[in-house]
């Protein structure tokens, strides 16, 4: 029997846009995912995934970034900044909740590193985070995550990273059953000119009995099977990143990763209140410089009836993506014998 | 045959929770609906919906509000204050783009009669006002609706009340075939005590192929067999309308106006540029006293992890209501001759 | 004695930046204004103003705008999707609040008669509306704005304007004195180049005893000095207008917005419970146009450091803008005998 | 002669509300503040203030709160929940930009600490931290601060607190002279009860030449004497805290926080771009407890038309704060001899 990882393995295919070439967040150009897994096979299952926006110093050349705040039972770092000013100027990490500080710090430290001039010459730095509670496989009181293992995370980013439970996503259940790391991504094209669109999520959420595959109640059929408690089912969260080459402002890019929410739906999301969910997302079309050289810059910005396609592309995506964090996860055994199984373990049978 | 109507008549159950006596808005204690439909055969196609949060001078007892913009590409009036206030103080009025200053119009001319007070020895009057544009079946520049119909509607209000193409949905399409008023509700237990919560659609969104009921991907079917042009296929708007008893503050209420893009989303939606989607919620748990009697007041609130089970009602309500406005549609031609085939006539096949 | 009009015929320089050449939002160029003035002597004293944000169809090409709301105890129409598209596309209207509805209704009527195609062949139209509650001098219970009047403050526009107790001034108060249109304009130099920067306010906030000028606590010397109960003080509101010819977004022209409440609170505002005090800013800078001819369109953009001298002609014309909506105003006598003084009766002694 | 400390000492009485017992932030009951200062009389100028809400356990009863961005270019941590859930469940720590993740840090080890129920048989915490960048006197890329200094800084609360270069404030710069910790408090009488709001202030935001000190442009004297270097003048920032024992709902607290800014405007401020000007408030009328007891709890909130008094106490108390943080501040020289005056150095002379 082939190994089958991806939901696309098992001959689901979310939606009608063609996919990049990876289907993943790393087919939109210089987007970079790196991960630091932390597993003791006992109660330590955490880690730390860093997503590069683009090769160069982000500092210096920063993307058209926007967030948007499903729901803010959650403790991201840096959001209120991208908010103003519509641009990233760090990685974005992930990783557990009680470990969100210190990510910051890491964050902090590699920019001090890579700019002498930080709060020298120039003012400061955004550090950017997100994170989800892993406690109940991970050991979370104990913060595990140091900053070498974020820095490690940075430096260690590659076009190509494991999904599943990997990096951040070690510890994530969803749906009752392995979450974590899941990427899809999604070509757009606008008359002669072809664009991606790509997300990547961090799941941890959900109840077993709600999730939908493509339409499918499978989850009820799962909870028949699977007796295991479904602890935290209602107090995960979801972190989405969401990287394009479109041309667009920030304002734009806002109302793309509002269409996230339609993305998590589809798999059967309610966004429960103990639940943080986010979207970060940015733009590589354009960097806006550090230090500008003239006072007034030129941008590119697609129409906004162009933008159906994209919404579209981003719903295909986080759906995928979010049903990819599960089939790409193992079964995990962690914190007091707390058991989430793989959703692999049920899809031959049930599709 | 027997008459199918609401999709439950198919036996297309959604979700998991109880539904209200009627399975509409009005099983909330006090919440009243009134239609005025025109349609003149031909290219008049619009009309005037009208809900009553409660039976009592709304003006002088203002129910609990909150409102949530999913897409503002809409002509909606009144949402700013509801805002800043938390309060709803007229009816809400729903009907076409053009004429919603006419109903906003009217709702003034309704306040000024109730309360001869306003303008005199008390402030102003919010008027809420939702629109949809049907200009595809109606002729919506003649601007058909006058004040007196707004008035009307309101007038005729009555817990029970049609659905489908009828009032502001009359001229509506969803999802390339006829959409209009569709309502649901669902009970919501908590400790020794049921609430209701209920939500009513103006539904004019979506593209054909598109349309998911209950997990199937019924839209691309309907699309093969159907070759009405999808025009304004990605300009609808939808407009929410939720009511619910429970006691809570309107930042509560917010979170559960937040939630009904999960549910839009289940039925195919992607909010797209063009739509105008806008939720608003009231409570009848608690009604503010214009004229207060004291400087400080006592209100009641559920705590908010309580909140999960009302998520879980906007969302199966929601989806319900969209299904419901499109099963209670008859067939309609309009203005230039076009058409918006009514659902019924694929789903007895289809399902 | 020569007739003293604006506050600097009185010596009161606000500010260190240069004036725009009229010292009015007309100073931006393409910026027209006009007034219709509704007053019988008796108990009408109210009446329409028209900004006109350039001398194209504005429909077909669309300034960049962003909205502010301050406190939303207040009617306007039309911010919801200025807020979500970023753009403007009818001339901004000011009345009284029940006339709020005719105003739109106007509007509408004004672009469909422009654009043959809204509702045809594209969607609809977003009309714009200010108002503040003129009931203090005015009847507006008895709603004497009609649309013809909207056509005729349009049709009349000009970028030679009265201010003062004009238009949709006619039956506003300020301070417990009278208050109604003012503007004031900035210079901005950025590198070589010049952009300008108005503000028109629409004043009708305030306690006689708060009022300031230039940081002189005149307000509390006029109440000494005039018995004139201070009937709605807190209930009154402010609409700003701003607009700018200088390149930006509306994520940055939103950041300007915000800018306004510190140039109110310099004459000695507190935003009370009843006020409804929003800011609507353009810019015409770019045009975008509602027929696009390609995917993708450049917009120039100031860099965000450039932000703070005009921040600073924000404060500075709000300030002033509002100081001479009082100092143009003659003192009005209106319904019931309610009286509001000019300012002008008590600065030649007072400063 | 005299030490003069407060502006008060100087003869200058902001507004005309009566001020608290001690006219701080402390008057509120149960709120306390504790500092940590780190200063080597040469590079190192920075530190800690920590503003404890109650004398409870704050994670298992968390107080009513909200929050509102001035201007977002800023680090601050924890907003996201505030805005959701309307509540505090940590003190509140401000210190240096770089070490806002170092006292998140402290404030989870303070709270596990405190509750071993978190991560285990609860969710999370969310530690709400505000910064401002201290780097012109102080070596910040040092990051000098610790988690041991941030939990002395809370076990050393009081309601007997220093103001001006202490604790977080030990390297802030306001107006280009020393700024600081200030506060200050009014009294609120609504009918038979009166009620105490206070307000805390980070002071390090602001240009020489605009300070304004009840109504006096103060600063373009100074500016004339001063010849310091106004580095960083447009950078800075400013965090506003508000405590209240007045019974609201967030809605109405967030309602309060928005008149922080009228108050920042009339001393000087205009939020530049460089600037996180952020206020967090919380009331202690209602603690909302961690594990209620029942489905449905009952709170207190003071009539809407009531929060007039409350808005002009919380402009009158933030601008005394300010003017506080810079009375109170010596004199200090730091990081590579830069110095900032005390304000003190010029008042006598020029009031």
């Amino acid at each position: 029997m082939t190994k089958k990882q991806s939901i696309r393995d098992y001959g689901i295919k979310i939606g009608i846009l063609d996919t990049g070439e990876r289907n993943t967040i790393a087919d939109v150009n210089g987007v970079k995912v790196g991960h630091v897994t932390l597993n003791d096979g006992d109660r330590i299952n955490t880690g730390v995934t860093a997503i590069l926006p683009h090769e160069e110093n982000v500092f210096l050349k920063k993307p058209i970034a926007a967030c948007h705040v499903i729901n803010g039972f959650g403790k991201s770092i840096g959001l209120m900044q991208i908010e103003e000013l519509g641009t990233l100027e760090t990685p974005i990490i992930l990783t557990n909740t009680f470990n969100a500080p210190t990510a910051a710090e890491a964050l902090i430290e590699h920019s001090l590193h890579n700019n002498e001039d930080i709060g020298i010459k120039t003012g400061t730095v955004n550090p950017v985070v997100g994170e989800c509670n892993d406690a109940y496989l991970n050991d979370i009181r104990g913060q595990h995550v140091n900053t070498s293992h974020v820095l490690e995370a940075i430096h260690s980013a590659s076009i190509d990273f494991e999904q599943g439970d990997v990096g951040a996503g070690t510890g994530m259940s969803c749906y009752g059953l392995k979450g974590g790391i899941g990427s899809a991504s999604r070509v757009i094209k606008l008359g002669k000119e072809k664009y991606t669109l790509g997300v990547l999520v961090l799941s941890n959420f959900g109840q077993k009995k709600d999730l939908i595959i493509k339409g499918s109640p499978i989850g009820e059929e799962i909870e028949k099977q699977d007796e295991a408690k479904d602890y935290y089912g209602e107090k995960g969260s979801v972190m989405v990143i969401m990287a394009t080459d479109l041309p667009c402002s920030s304002r734009q890019l806002k109302r793309l990763c509002k269409r996230v929410s339609f993305g998590l739906s589809r798999t059967g999301a309610y966004a429960f209140n103990g639940s943080g969910d986010v979207v970060i997302g940015f733009s590589t079309a354009a960097k806006i410089e550090h230090y500008p050289k003239k006072e007034v810059r030129t941008i590119k910005v697609i129409n906004e009836e162009n933008l159906n396609q994209c919404f579209r592309a981003v719903v295909e995506s986080t759906e995928e993506a979010v049903l990819n964090s599960m089939t790409f996860a193992k079964t995990v055994v962690g914190r007091n014998g707390h058991k989430r199984s793989s959703l692999n373990e049920y899809l031959n049978e049930l599709l």
